[in-house]
Order: structure tokens, then sequence, then C-alpha cells
């Protein structure tokens, strides 16, 4: 069942060790199937280099396990706020990723300091409050989904055009249209917040980049006017 | 004698070269057999890539060598005094890996700024003292074992709860319950230590996470109520 | 056409991550035909691994694709402005290399600390100032081009003499006699970067190299009495 | 002839880029044969992976070129004062190391902040002046070389017990009892720099460790009563 999808799922976790940005099991990635409401995820705990195809979970939005013979990933429920709330959203990772981390565990959210960043993400990515002692005994997990979302909400955020969001004291979530693009977006976002480190400690006055070329790279690249990449992508 | 665990205790040393822990000869894993109170050690200065199984030392926990044509680690006293202190602990390794060094050098211990810290070590790493120049001259390594030890003791910490230290101006012991998770746990150290490394220069005021956060983590991967992983593990 | 070229090209394309240069599709090279006018660029957003010696594009400097299935790189008007205006350049290289980006978001050039630099590049790696929002929305990639070379001729700056240049908010551009020595010059630059980032950090008082082993450095390779390397080189 | 040596120095050059410690041709081995006043010494910016041993350069003491098809390194007359004055050097070795030369760049010697420091180097790595205009002018490379003797004597250093400097604005030398420890000891100062660079950004009040401490580690491992390794070693 959901087999393509399986694979899909399957290789965007493994460019997760490919691309520097998990050590051991520390990051997860699922892509939904929207139109049966059904969803693929890593299993919990599970090495990515003994890790198969055949080892994906398949859950539904119920947070009912479908098929597998694993538990899903600890951070399934989050996952499945996101995918109840953003209609857009086809893939979603989590990782521990370095950098990224490193902003989350300072609580700070990420400044947009260039054209790396505009050019994926529209806007000072996002750094969330932490739980509190309440939403994390209660349902953990699910509420770090909500607050996600309610977040997002509050501040009138288009997950599209910002795929990325950080959890204090946690560390980084990203989605985007399929799981694929959802780890691409985790890359961009380890690059990004690995160069906004470096540039603060550049130049401790610097400021944002000018909101003109924020609108010019984003839209370069997205939207009905996009002029980056071939047509045919 | 002994020839699975020289195996064992052979594998978690070269894993300290393939996760970037050492450069050239510098650190050292060893693992015991509680039921002989017999333990394997590397040998001293022994370069990696011309290491093999039977080259590591067997030595009990008076300091006699039992096995071995080489000289056990220069370290070899430290490790006794742990396991004689510790009875859960099956393994130890001892690194100079780069962030958790540049800690020990500084002198401060590393604060929990975040889940990835809160998943295995309960609370700050400690950073203990430098022994004083009686100690040095008396019995360099075995004191540096029982400072650790006592050091534990004073400070009501649980072995199993913080299975990492630093030594000032040294660098870091790492344990676990075998030679494998003693390794694992120096990984986990060299990433949380960069982290924080990190998570500080990005914000000077930053903050410990929340205590409920903490111990949602940690209890989310060990003890009666743990759901991380799978059954089997 | 220009066969031997667009292997060039495509070779100086793939040091880029060979050299660790770029994420992604982030970069692109070009190399000139002065006889012909013409020049051959990356196409825009092709992946790497997938990318042959037949994707180059060919283009003259009116802007005109000559030959190629593909579009070029979207910051093709930035490197027909480097061309029209700096006779002696023959290959140009755009990064969001990490270091050097990081030094443009952060608004400042890389003042000269040493002889990693000296050897490469006379004086300060200048940080030109963003474009205005006129100048971004008329022709965005084409006034890239155009403030480059407007700004070395009002700093008088020779770009054979210095061949990299910092765009705030964006990232560096370097170029040399062909597409080969535009990459070397940007794995300088990125080097550079680096390790004047790590200089300042650890002296917040420090100072230029004196200009007496800037000049010996430059002069050692470059010119006349240049005597580093072999005659036939 | 000379076969051996410049097998041995080969290697020994060969081992730069295996450790990182060179961009490009930014790197130079030498190795003497003190019985016959002849040393080896890498030709001048030939490329790492088209070297052969037979590339080598063999030079007598007063800068003749013996043998080889090449020019020596542009830094000879530097090894050679060196050769002069050191009697127990056997081989030396100068890169552009990232973090080394970055302290160099800073114009700060690198205060001895742990054993790891203490195992190799006795006490603060010196970082020398830069030579003054007329000393650049007159005979950079071989300028270079008196100063660091100069510099040994006045400060009474032993190049036994300290096998590497920092030339301020420029970088790191190193030596040993031949190629192979030269270069094995500038790896060891990489790796030095790298962790005092952020040690001093971990704790911006860093004391040195305590001299009983130091004292320790080096004799630890050097002089009569060395207990690391094996006795065969």
């Amino acid at each position: 069942m959901l087999e393509e999808l399986k694979k899909a799922v399957y290789e965007a976790n493994m460019q997760l060790p490919h691309y520097g940005l998990v050590t051991f099991t520390w990051g997860n990635v699922s892509g939904i199937d929207r139109g049966r409401g059904l969803f693929v995820i890593k299993p919990s705990g599970v090495e990515y280099d003994k890790m198969t195809p055949e080892d994906m979970v398949v859950m539904d939005l119920n947070g009912n396990q479908v098929e597998g013979k694993y538990r899903p990933s600890s951070d399934t429920a989050t996952h499945i706020e996101i995918y109840k709330a953003f209609s857009e959203v086809g893939g979603i990772v989590h990782t521990h990723s370095s950098y990224a981390t490193s902003w989350a565990q300072s609580g700070r959210g990420i400044p947009c300091y260039g054209t790396t960043h505009a050019d994926y993400m529209y806007g000072e990515i996002p750094c969330l409050r932490c739980l509190n002692e309440d939403e994390i005994e209660e349902a953990y997990e699910k509420n770090t989904g909500r607050l996600i979302v309610n977040e997002f909400k509050r501040l009138c955020m288009d997950p599209v055009a910002m795929p990325t969001v950080l959890c204090k004291n946690h560390g980084p979530f990203a989605w985007g249209k399929d799981a694929h693009e959802a780890v691409h977006n985790a890359v961009v976002l380890e690059e990004v917040a690995k160069m906004a480190f470096r540039a603060e400690l550049i130049n401790s006055r610097i400021q944002p980049a000018p909101q003109a070329l924020q609108d010019k790279h984003y839209t370069r690249k997205h939207g009905a006017n996009a002029y980056y990449g071939q047509d045919t992508e």
C-alpha cells in the first residue's frame, strides 16, 4: 500500500544523513497522500543505515497506525497537526540540525540577512515559545504541532512562503509540497542559520536585508512571474 | 580470553575516528566483564588504522595486566576508579573531541539548552576542577578517576542520568552500559557541546531549557514510561 | 560550437561542489571567447550531478542566446556587464559560499589580515552597497553588474589585482583570466573570509597586515618580478 | 640520490592535504640528511595530486640546488635558517592551515589551555612580530627564518619543547626530528589553535592551565620518564 509514497519518504529520510542534518536517529520525514488521507512516516529510533522502504509506517490523520511493523516516529502527533491545518503541505521534516538547533536553543528567530534566505523564505524565520508545563504533560507532541499552527495563524504567516519554524529549546521543523521539498527546505534552513550566525559575529550592528531586495529574490523564484530555473521544472 | 569483549571494545575504539572524535591516538575505550572482574582496554599510543582486536589489553581492577602484548592506555587507572565506584557502568571512553575539550579548557560545565541534551543527559554536564599539584604528582590518572567519583557523590549525581563529565583543562570522559553506548554518549556530548557553544554566541542572555521540558525529554527516552524507539530495542 | 570552452566552463562549474562552494544549484560559472564575442554559461537551476558539457548555454554580449536547450543562469546579465567593462576578465563565477556570503550579509569588506589574502588580492575586498528599489525593479541583474563596474572605477580598483567582490546582503562574485582561474579565486576568497572571521574573534583590536608585507606577497606571485611557482606555469 | 629521504619528504607533503592543512599548493615540507648536509624540499607551486617523489628538490645549506628539475619552494631560505640554527631539527613544514593562520593574523600567541597542547608543546606557542620594511626588501624568506631563530634564542625557548611558531600576518611553521614528525606537530598545532579559539569564546576570563598540569602532561610523553605509548616506539 502506498508503495511509491513509501519509497519517496524513505529516500527523503536518507537525504538527512547525506546532507549532514542528523546524528544517529535524530530526525524524521513524512509525506502525505491527500486523496486517501494517509501519510507515511519514519519508524521511531531505527538507524538510517539499516532502514528500508518497507520499514516506513502508514498512518491516518486520527493517529491510527494503518500499516507497518514498527512504531511510528515519536513526533508523529506533531506531523498530524501540521497536515490537518496546512492543506498545501505534502511533506514534513524534523531534525536537530546543528545550526538551526543552536538558534532554537538561543530562543531567537533568524532575521533575513540576505538573498540565500529570501530565495526560499519570506521574512524572519520564527522561533516559537516553549510549551508550558500543562501543554507538555497533557500531550507534548500534539501540542507542539498545535502551537506551530496557532502561531502561524496569529502571525498571519503563509506556510508556503515560510516553510520552516524553530521550536524554542528544541529544534526546527520544515515542510514543502512533498517529502523531497521538505528536506530541501531543511537544508536551506541549516545553511541560512549558519550564515546568519557568522554574519552577526562579523557585524554586531547588522540589519536585515532591505525589503525591496527580499521581495525581488522571493518573487524571482516563486509565483506567477518567477524566472529562475527552467520552465519544465 | 574474552574474545567477544575484545572485539566489541576494538569496534567501539574504531568508532572514535569514524565519528571524528579523535586525532591520531588521542582517545581510548574500555569495556568490562563484571562477572569475571576483568576489563578490556585500548593499548597506549597505537594508531587506529593499524590496531586489531588482538591488540586489546585485558586488565583486572587492581591494575594488573592479565593479557596483551602492549601496555594498556595511559588512562587505565582512571577507568579503574570509575568501574569500581559506578557499578552500572559497563564501558568507558576518553577523548579529546574538539568542542567538548574546548568547554573543558574553558572550565565551564555545559548548561542544558535544549532537548538534544535532555534526551541523553539530565541537567548540566559538570566540569570538574583541576587536580592540585599533590594529586598530580602522587598518582595523576588514578586521582583523575577518584575526583570524578567523589564529585559525582558530592553533587548527588546519578552516573546513569549523567553519563558524561568534563575534566578542567583536559577533556571529557563518557560511559554507558557497554563500550558501544559509552561511545554513543561521547558523540552526543560533542554535538551538545557544539550547539551550546553556538547558542551562547547567538544570544548572550540565553537561559537553560525549562525544567518541565528537560524532564519530558529525558523520561520520553529513559525509564519505565519511555516511548521513544521500538520495544525490542 | 565552442566545444572546448563549453567543456572548460562545465568543468569549472563542477569544481564548485568539489570545493564545497555551493549548496544545490546556488552558483554559476561562465567563460568568454573574446575573439568571437561569445561566452558560455551554466544553465539556470540545473543540478550539478545531472549537468553535462552540452547543457552549457552560449550567449552574446547583447544578451542573445546563441545556442543551448536551457535558459542561461538568472545572473547572466551581471556577467555581461563585467565582461563588457573588464577586458582582462576571461571567466566569472558567482556563488553563495558560506563565509564570503556571511561577510556580504554583514555589509563589511574583508580587510587584508595576512599573506594568504595578499598572495591573491591587493587590499581590502570591497563590499558594495545594496541596489536601491529603482535599480532592483528596473533590471536587477544588469544593475548588479553595473554597480560592480562603476564602484571599481570610482574606487580606482584594478580588476586584475582585485578579482573578487562582495554584493551586500547577497554574496560574492569572482573572476580571472579564464573560468578555471575565476573558480580558483572564489576558493581563495572563501578561505580568506573564513580566516578573517576567526582572526577578528581572536583579537578584537586586530589591524590589517603592514603595507610592505602586502606588497611583498602580491609581487612575489604577480607581475614581472614574480618568483613563486615554475617558469612554465 | 637520497631516494629514501625524497620518498619520506614526498609522503610527508602528501599528508598535508590528507589532514586538511592545505588549500591548493599552500604548504611545503622538507627533511634533512644531516650527515651529508643536504635537504629535500617540495618544488614551488606544484599541485599535490600531480606530484611524485622524483619531483622533490635536493638543496644544500648554502641555498644551492643540487638536484631536481623544478625550482624549490619559495620558502626554502626560511627552512635553511632553521636547519642551520636548530641542530635537533630533521624536518620542517610551513602551511596556511586555517585556525593556526587565524591566530597568526590576529597577532597573538596561543596560550596553553589544556593537556592536548601540553602533550606536545611546552608553554605558549609564540607569535613573532612582522618583519620590518628593510627586512622584507633585503631578503624576505631568509629574514623570516632568522627572526624565528633569533626570537627563540632571545626567549630561551628550546625548539624541541616548542616545535611550532606563528609568523604574524602570515602563518605557522612546525618542525620535528624528521619530516613526518614535523607534519604531525603541524596537525597538533591546528587542533590546538581550534580549541583555544573556541575556549576563549566560551569563557572570556579563561586562564592558562596550571603549570603543574602542563609539566605532568609534557613529561608523561617526553624525556627519560615518559610512559605514554609503547617502549618500541
